[in-house]
């Protein structure tokens, strides 16, 4: 855990404390109805899009609100990170909104483009080998030299805390309570947090989370009731690949009802549908939630459905192609390369 | 003009009228503020998304202000229009909201997806040959027969009412007065509407109409002072090929405070830029009045715009391809064939 947070599980006045801190700095995203979607797949859907959030993912929820948390003397010297992915950016662009220095350190063969983009909102980057034990070493060495406070991508509270403002925005844009709200789940920093807002809003509705079958483990710790590891992922979903973290784990396991998996030809189905139906674009980690309700369509049958659409960092190029049916989902992967923030 | 709206020119209160009506029926749009192309862009942008309004596009508004304006003998009789592209689908929905019959005329060579949307929300469809004449002697000949109410897609109060709530919706989200509000023209039902509230709101904020320079009759007509027929355009935003109405010119001559062009090439990168900067899906046409701000980047240079993103109907087979930089809009451009709505 972080050294700048408070002790303790992560509860409803975490979250209500974090959304008035973060909110001068990030955007209050929309959460849209989207009637052709909700007509072709028989259920009410809504979309809460974190994919127009500030660097175009709901990182910047979290990071803010670690970033603004540290005491003077923390932020002094400065955040660092290890990330190849939207939390990187995040960070930085936390770290610049509070005029502290951020370092991102970061695999060699991370995309010039999300390297890019860190490097855009003034972190510095500090390139290390493409493997955990290069990541933490690299780490470890920067803060015995700088002091530096390490803002973990999601297994921590405060970062837990700023993700779980997506279930309290949602509530509050929802006019009355929805029968399901489906999250997808990497780390486990969105889902643990959206599951304390939501738990303690409406307690009969269901949190599920939704993970890559590719990088499935939290589906396994889920249903196993102890924490496994993930070991060699393959998904598209590159948002997700990471082991769920511990504390986000205790919390997912009491606070959440379910949690799903589905494959890349249903994430990148998904994508279409959020393209053709919503007019959104999404990454593919951004379309895990919504590639649920085609994979299992009894289950959500005429229920309101809210999907967190978390992110829409992908490239044009690398988008799939094909018609844009069902069926084909199957050509043209894409590949996300973080193409950069709204 | 259309037989069911009041006569004389669109007011303020046509449309706080007109916006009332609606509102059960169609989506209050967000309006999003991009900090991404605003620091790319050189002033502060936000864009208004019809593209994720009903149906796709901001078309929803006009109709439904049209169709729920009808007195019960004329709806008992259907509506009709001539469209090969939004506006018949906008008004087979709204046809369907207030249970009454709708007929679109549709050239015959429009894309089997343009009218199976129009199908799909229970319009009879009926095809003619491609030509004005065709058009408006076959939808004289269905009212003949009929009685069915003709709702023009842009030269009628009703309509430009409808699409003026664009324009008193935003002025509802921002908190302060924007410099400049830019809007595609095409027909001019959403340039006149939106001119009309916000000149009536903020007398000091400018109105630009943007239009392509392949189909460039409003800003010809604007900038000679006399209405000038489009004949051939030749412009990938097939929304916009239309001649300007006679009403819609009138307003436009009087609130208008410029109307200027952009080329396909800059339309395409501007598609890019909405695509990889604010993560919306835009059509050609709805990408036109972003397409001014790099444009003309010192006009715009620190001031405060809102950009209409009116729709986002367009193939995802059919986006421009190749690198997401600035220079690259000259290859394989993108065909709007109204993917359907929203």
């Amino acid at each position: 855990m972080a050294d700048h947070g408070p002790i303790g599980e992560v509860t409803m006045s975490d979250i209500l404390a974090a959304a008035e801190r973060i909110a001068p700095f990030v955007h209050r995203t929309p959460l849209i109805e989207c009637d052709v979607l909700s007509e072709l797949l028989g259920c009410r859907l809504w979309f809460k899009c974190e994919n127009l959030q500030k660097g175009g993912a709901f990182k910047a929820r979290g990071a803010h609100n670690a970033v603004f948390l540290l005491e003077a003397d923390q932020a002094a010297r400065g955040v660092i990170t290890h990330s190849s992915g939207n939390h990187g950016a995040a960070l930085a662009l936390a770290a610049r909104t509070r005029g502290i220095s951020a370092r991102v350190v970061v695999p060699a063969n991370a995309p010039a483009v999300k390297k890019a983009a860190m490097a855009g909102y003034g972190a510095a980057i500090v390139e290390c080998e493409p493997t955990l034990e290069a990541r933490e070493t690299t780490v470890a060495a920067i803060q015995a030299d700088t002091g530096a406070v390490l803002i973990h991508p999601y297994d921590d509270r405060a970062v837990i805390a700023g993700q779980g403002t997506v279930g309290l925005e949602l509530s509050r844009q929802l006019d009355e309570r929805p029968d399901v709200v489906l999250v997808p789940v990497g780390g486990g920093g969105l889902l643990a947090g959206v599951a304390v807002a939501v738990s303690s809003l409406w307690s009969d509705t269901e949190v599920i989370g939704v993970e890559p079958a590719g990088a499935d483990d939290a589906f396994r710790s889920f249903h196993a009731g102890r924490w496994q590891p993930q070991t060699d992922p393959d998904t598209l979903a590159d948002g997700l690949l990471t082991s769920l973290g511990h504390q986000n784990f205790r919390l997912i396991r009491r606070l959440v009802d379910d949690i799903v998996t589905v494959s890349d030809e249903q994430i990148v189905e998904a994508m279409r549908l959020l393209w053709t139906g919503a007019k959104l674009v999404a990454e593919p980690s951004g379309a895990v939630a919504l590639a649920a309700v085609p994979a299992d369509r009894e289950r959500f049958a005429g229920r309101s459905v809210v999907a967190v659409v978390s992110g829409g960092n992908v490239e044009l190029d690398q988008l799939p192609r094909g018609r844009s049916g069902a069926g084909s989902a199957d050509r043209d992967q894409p590949v996300t390369t973080g193409s950069g923030p709204t």
